[in-house]
């Protein structure tokens, strides 16, 4: 009888302070909110970088202004520790000269809306070839080689609307940027245009990284806005087929640029480090506005956000501003590679912000089940804020290459449906980002790296 | 030992039943959805809505003509039955001169982003006159009489950041709107200002309507843009309150106009009606794109989608674009009157859309617990959609009318972050509506209201 009333109290003392911890937890988590939604700064932060800077492409004058600003700010902020980590990034230009031309039956040129793709060789001058469409890369690969050789190969395969987070989407058609001028030029291709990997019907061509392949011979490779995709594909359906194009720009060598790190040390476990980041490059069309000036410009607002409220986290809270994501992950293989080196600074937590600065939906977990459940008996704290999804799968580019660490990776996950409207193009600019979308992005960011601070995660039982 | 094998199997029949079911609902719901998405409707409907007829404010010539536009439109959609329901509706007019000048100390006019508010008088030529600025209400009321009398009142409260759902933060305000004439003429104040019901820090000024009370002097009464608000405001502060203005908008007689419906009519029980709808009319700037052009034609797109998809309901599926909602509710009061007095046009359901375009979130139900709780059960399905929120509360203005008699009402809540925004200014235009939001919207209607006409709800116990 003794025995049963213990038992029972133990249980009411253990759901008591579980409900207080879950009280206050809440209301830190309110805290958390109302200093992002009433005196944010995440936003003010994006539009300096976006007005006063703008697009930052790896090697670039602008991405050094972006570095250096970035630097100076998290100064600014106070923080325990602001440094830069130094890397060699690829350093490819545009160039000057970009334009495509179809010839209509009476020989007059009608200008298509292109845009050269990230890490394309230039075309050497002007280039005048048949073009020849194909609705995918195993259509492509199907083709006879006579088909294809000494012509320019358009490649009209479409976003795929069906899907409903539209990552899908971009990864269905992916291979088309990916890897078009390699199996075009494979087949004999002189150069290639891929329908831009865009969800929306519009004359915006969208940019994109891009790859060769040791052994194929190099070709032009460029973007059609998806509005010019249709136009075109319907003047060749009508037989018009002459087409000439020319593209300058070129890669250069390797040059030098850096990640960019501020850290509030934690106060009773600074050696468990729990990295916040997003990537500071961005194409160098448009402002990188939501791709993603928005991650990092989050990512600063959470250590932020824990300094306003006098947050002293337990163990150190990291923001790294990745360089080169976009065309080479440089910083965030540099980053992955010194934490190995240390290993006191394989990160025990890595977040990333990378899908844009769209209204909050949750959190993709990237790491065992356990870390998983552990963070799933969180989630209804997140029902006020409407930000209670969590789903299991890839957390991010720039932590994945901390995968092989032990690293408990964590996606942030905002509203995917406006990303590739605008993604790689020029409307990702600051006026496309809503202020309360982006704020509540980093309040949600803040709040779970907060409930992992303040109650740990379970620890890993080694296989 | 029979009787537990027999209740075994009764067991297995019916979880076997039930995952077919459930099977069955989540292959037709996708169905619904890749409608939606890839030969969707909606979106295009809304463009010639927008940009062929755009604002629509009741009684005026536009109003008129969505309303044959979306008779057309109903059948051509061939759907079963269309007509139009006659009603009265004010009929009020912005007139062209409007119009506000603060003077600065060396006597120079600077005009100020401002907007009459619907159904407010004209100014009977130039008002010039002291401003006074309150921050609220409250303090409106609390001061003197002798301050307030002969000047204008400028009412400066700001939307509240800190809530999450938008809508709450709207209601918390918008008290200056709807009584700010008539708390300010009843303190002996000639005009008044209030500042925009706006969740954004632009210099765009919100219409919506205002109210007079019969025993209290009308006034000019008028909305101020965010920016131009904290401008005003440190103008004032800084010794400048010599202010004019002028307005001509006028209040002419109720005039002709209509709810325009269309129906599939029920297979099995057509006497029992499912409605589904909006809002035709707008307010008399911007283009009504958000508010609420997308409310019709995703309401419209409902029904669409069934006839696409071969959905014969069973029950009978009815669109209604309701005329008037914004000042007077007049074709939602004629609606449910008429409902009343023919009894089997008593709703069973309504569902209303008027919350905008944006990413689906899923619904709010304004009925008994049982049929919330009969609603929860299917939830779960639209998880794949992100579109699981169900919450118990308001279903919406237009519907609210049928609350008196027992039908179940349902609001559509899409994401809520960006309406305020734009929200009855010059920026709720096409171009701020995202075609997958609003198309996800449709198809996240069209599927609770397959599943509601598939397997019902349960009968209400009488009281």
């Amino acid at each position: 009888m003794k025995r049963q009333f213990l038992f029972g109290l133990l249980i009411l003392i253990s759901f008591g302070s579980y409900a207080q911890s879950e009280k206050e937890d809440s209301l830190q988590m309110r805290a958390i909110y109302d200093e992002a939604l009433v005196r944010g700064e995440a936003y003010s932060n994006l539009h300096y970088l976006c007005k006063n800077i703008g697009n930052r492409v790896s090697g670039s004058a602008n991405a050094q202004k972006a570095v250096d600003w970035s630097f100076d700010l998290m100064e600014n902020y106070q923080f325990d520790k602001v440094w830069l980590q130094e890397i060699m990034v690829p350093n490819w230009k545009r160039g000057s000269i970009e334009n495509c031309f179809i010839q209509d039956a009476d020989g007059n040129d009608i200008g298509l809306s292109i845009t050269a793709l990230g890490g394309s060789i230039g075309s050497n001058g002007v280039l005048a070839a048949e073009v020849i469409e194909v609705n995918s890369l195993e259509d492509l690969n199907n083709r006879d080689n006579k088909e294809i050789e000494g012509k320019i190969v358009f490649i009209n395969q479409a976003f795929d609307q069906r899907f409903i987070r539209t990552g899908s989407a971009y990864g269905a058609c992916g291979g088309i940027r990916w890897n078009g001028a390699a199996e075009a030029s494979n087949k004999g291709a002189i150069a290639v245009i891929n329908r831009s990997l865009s969800s929306k019907d519009d004359d915006f061509p969208h940019t994109g990284s891009m790859g060769y392949r040791d052994s194929i011979p190099k070709i032009p490779a460029m973007a059609i806005s998806t509005e010019d995709s249709n136009f075109l594909s319907q003047f060749i359906l009508d037989g018009n087929t002459k087409m000439s194009l020319e593209l300058n720009c070129e890669m250069h060598p390797d040059t030098i640029s850096y990640n960019v790190i501020a850290e509030i040390t934690g106060a009773k476990i600074p050696e468990k480090v729990m990295v916040v980041g997003g990537h500071l490059d961005s194409w160098d069309i448009g402002e990188g506005a939501h791709d993603d000036g928005a991650g990092v410009v989050q990512s600063l607002e959470v250590l932020r956000i824990f300094k306003a409220l006098n947050i002293q986290p337990e163990h150190t809270l990291r923001c790294v501003f990745y360089m080169n994501e976009e065309n080479g992950t440089r910083g965030a293989t540099a980053y992955a590679e010194w934490a190995k080196l240390n290993e006191d600074e394989i990160p025990w937590v890595a977040m990333e912000s990378d899908a844009g600065g769209f209204t909050p939906r949750g959190f993709s977990v990237q790491a065992d089940d356990i870390y998983f459940e552990a963070i799933s008996e969180w989630m209804d704290l997140f029902n006020p804020y409407y930000a209670n999804l969590l789903t299991k799968g890839h957390g991010g580019v720039d932590i994945g290459k901390l995968e092989d660490q032990g690293t408990v990776l964590i996606g942030y996950i905002p509203d995917s449906q406006r990303y590739f409207d605008l993604h790689h193009s020029d409307n990702d600019v600051f006026e496309n980002v809503n202020k309360r979308e982006l704020q509540l992005g980093a309040a949600t960011m803040a709040s779970l790296l907060y409930l992992i601070d303040t109650h740990g995660l379970p620890e890993k039982i080694k296989d």
